[in-house]
């Protein structure tokens, strides 16, 4: 009998459209037009899949980001770009293994069209779907395109958990077995099978039944990323896939365990909550390649920007008033908005004894995941060392320059991954599911 | 000098998924599953487009169809299917050049959703995308799923209007040359070609701008089907393709040149509005052998479905009391929901002196498009003295079965088009509007 096989890391490729790096569209081996180009998607999504990447995700914000027109008139992130939802259902059509993962705001959208296109993508995608559950911070004022009133950060994890079962529900309207279209009986939809939801919540009326046929994945996956208390038990009940972005080891673990057990807490089996930090490596053939490749990308970023950048990281904060040769002001921590963003970055200010510029700077040469730099084999060292130090379940790349920075991470990463035996060698399924080890779940209505 | 060319007709092929006949999905030329099958669709729009039809048009409900479920469960439209807008974007990257028409309500939607949507499709599809704009009549029971709230007949109209003006206010947030993506001197975008909407209106309060640049064709095609009085001043006002019922030449005739002289009166150059009515052929190499095709499909039915049918293009109207074996009651007329179609299923039971069922059998047996059977001449025949005799721009195809009835018209009537010049042998232009020789909307802010 065959050894059980070891675990292997799962890896997400976070697609940033020029890629994550401030200033990665100004780089040679960027495509400044990628926000609206299909062909730069679709050579990206064939890459990935070829190299056996679990799944490709994009973020959203329903605004035009905000900020100083000096700021906001230098970066290609948060702009004017494809809507994620078309986008990964055009990508559908010209890949068929890797993952499409979307984002959508359960502040900001109806249950019922929210759980209908990610069905839909599902079908398309024959079990590919997966959808990033955001509530939508502050900071992208998207309030002001949906009739203007925001809706508080304490509600806001309320509500979505509300709409996540409704859209549960819904996806359950029929049963996997409901369609028999039987030409000689006639019988195209077996009625028995079909489920009304008839929900009636404090946030949403929504009678059902969803008219999609159940998800080959049953539901698409469920990703989340929310890093506050309401946002980790939120995670904890409903997330399959969690992106984090811990700063070091010890948090990372300690964050790990944290989430593994806030999942077995609400009744779940934590090894179904795969946990991936977010990684943004910069890979040369030597550590000084690597670092002269980031000090160029870093040398394109204009002060501007980089404030734009932390003030958005941290919610929107206004930091117009604050010195920038000072360390980051304690008051700062007084303010509403997405606090995970916020106390991540004072968290760093106080440990790397940064000022506000250099905070600013060092926070617009990354997005959110740990920066890395060096050689290929420094580089799965540092992976090698999370993933067997109960740190993570994979990763989750975040290219600084697309397409050029994830060529290299195909190239050069990728093979030493496997050569170690961390990372598949061929897709172990068909679905995103299949591939990250994930169980079908069962209909609420299955005997 | 070469004479002027001369017009030829713009064709549509609307997709029901297993057809239009009701019964199709039983016939051995559809594809029972269609609905969530996307390689039927590929297959399709591909066909179609090497065919060299302007569009492919799917139109929406956003509920599961209702009614007696002996009948619903004995019919495959309207059902359980793709969502439009996630297959077309799948679609857009398998196509080059044919029109990609979705249908969104103005009533169950976020204006700011509809906008970047369709805009996203429109960018992913090179300038192919068209919205089919409607109001959502109250047959579907879609407030259900949307909070439980019905909007009155009467307001529907005045919120689309509202609806689709934020719609183009957001896609004009980005002047057409408003990003340079200039990698020396750093500037992304040019922020004073950047305009804020700001709409504060009685139903919507929108500021913007959309995150997504100006389409390729500047809006997508505005596409619209109301009869009603109200739909007609609608579509005069915005329609740049209307989708008409009429069920005769001189029926036809009328719409048409009402339809042409309310744009005109409503300011636009009658030209640009392309009037379709919907077609249903049934061609065979004969009349014969059409007939009996016919005969199959309607052998095909049973009553419930044909009431159920009748039922939904009656605006719902509960038709349970009617003596099947008399004429339609006079009293009908009296109710609420869609007027036109209740009033177009008066008209024909009068005019064809029809009994209940007759009409329902009837009516089930096409679905909305005048239904035509013979061979690929007669067929023409009547399109042609359509066509030249001012009652249309062309024709919204509605085939019986999919794929069976398009391929038959792909391989029998579109070379007798041909033959008599009366259709294109390549395309003209690249988007949807160079072919429908529509003009592309310069911004409200262009010089």
């Amino acid at each position: 009998m065959a050894a059980p096989a070891k675990p292997m890391m799962k890896l997400n490729l976070f697609i940033n459209p020029t890629g994550h790096h401030q200033a990665a569209w100004r780089h040679p081996d960027a495509q400044p037009d990628a926000g609206v180009n299909l062909d730069h998607y679709v050579a990206l999504a064939q890459l990935a899949e070829a190299a056996k990447i679990d799944a490709i995700f994009l973020a959203d914000n329903q605004s035009v980001r905000h900020g100083d027109p000096e700021a906001v008139g230098r970066v290609a992130q948060y702009v004017a770009n494809f809507e994620p939802l078309t986008l990964l259902s055009a990508l559908s059509a010209v890949t068929s293994r890797i993952g499409l993962i979307a984002t959508a705001s359960t502040t900001f959208n109806f249950p019922y069209q929210v759980a209908r296109k990610f069905a839909s993508l599902d079908h398309l995608s024959h079990g590919r779907a997966g959808w990033n559950i955001v509530t939508s911070s502050s900071t992208n004022r998207e309030e002001e395109n949906f009739g203007g009133t925001a809706i508080a950060h304490a509600d806001r994890y309320e509500r979505a958990s509300e709409f996540v079962e409704i859209c549960r529900g819904l996806w359950d309207s029929w049963d996997d077995d409901a369609f028999p279209r039987d030409r000689q009986t006639g019988i195209f939809s077996d009625m028995n099978k079909l489920h009304v939801l008839d929900h009636q919540g404090p946030h949403f009326s929504v009678r059902g039944p969803l008219n999609v046929p159940r998800c080959p994945q049953g539901y698409p996956v469920h990703v989340q990323a929310g890093a506050s208390d309401a946002g980790r038990d939120f995670a904890a009940r409903y997330a399959e896939m969690i992106f984090v972005t811990p700063q070091s080891l010890s948090l990372a673990q300690a964050q790990y365990a944290d989430m593994k057990a806030r999942a077995a807490g609400a009744g779940r089996d934590p090894t179904h909550v795969k946990i991936l930090p977010g990684l943004a490596p910069v890979v040369g053939r030597t550590e000084a390649e690597a670092r002269e490749k980031f000090e160029q990308l870093q040398s394109l970023l204009t002060l501007p920007v980089a404030l734009n950048i932390l003030s958005m990281r941290m919610g929107g904060l206004d930091i117009s008033g604050f010195d920038l040769d000072q360390p980051f002001p304690e008051s700062a921590r007084q303010t509403t908005g997405s606090r995970s963003g916020l106390e991540a970055m004072v968290e760093r200010s106080r440990r790397e004894n940064l000022t506000v510029r250099q905070l600013a700077l060092k926070t617009a040469g990354s997005l959110a995941g740990l920066s890395v730099h060096g050689s290929a084999a420094e580089i799965v060292d540092m992976m090698e060392e999370w993933f067997v130090g109960g740190a993570c379940d994979g990763f989750n790349l975040q290219p600084a320059v697309l397409p050029g920075t994830f060529k290299d991470i195909v190239e050069l990463v990728l093979p030493e991954l496997r050569r170690r035996g961390l990372f598949r060698t061929e897709y172990e399924g068909h679905t995103l599911r299949e591939n990250l080890g994930l169980p079908r779940p069962a209909s609420r209505y299955a005997a």
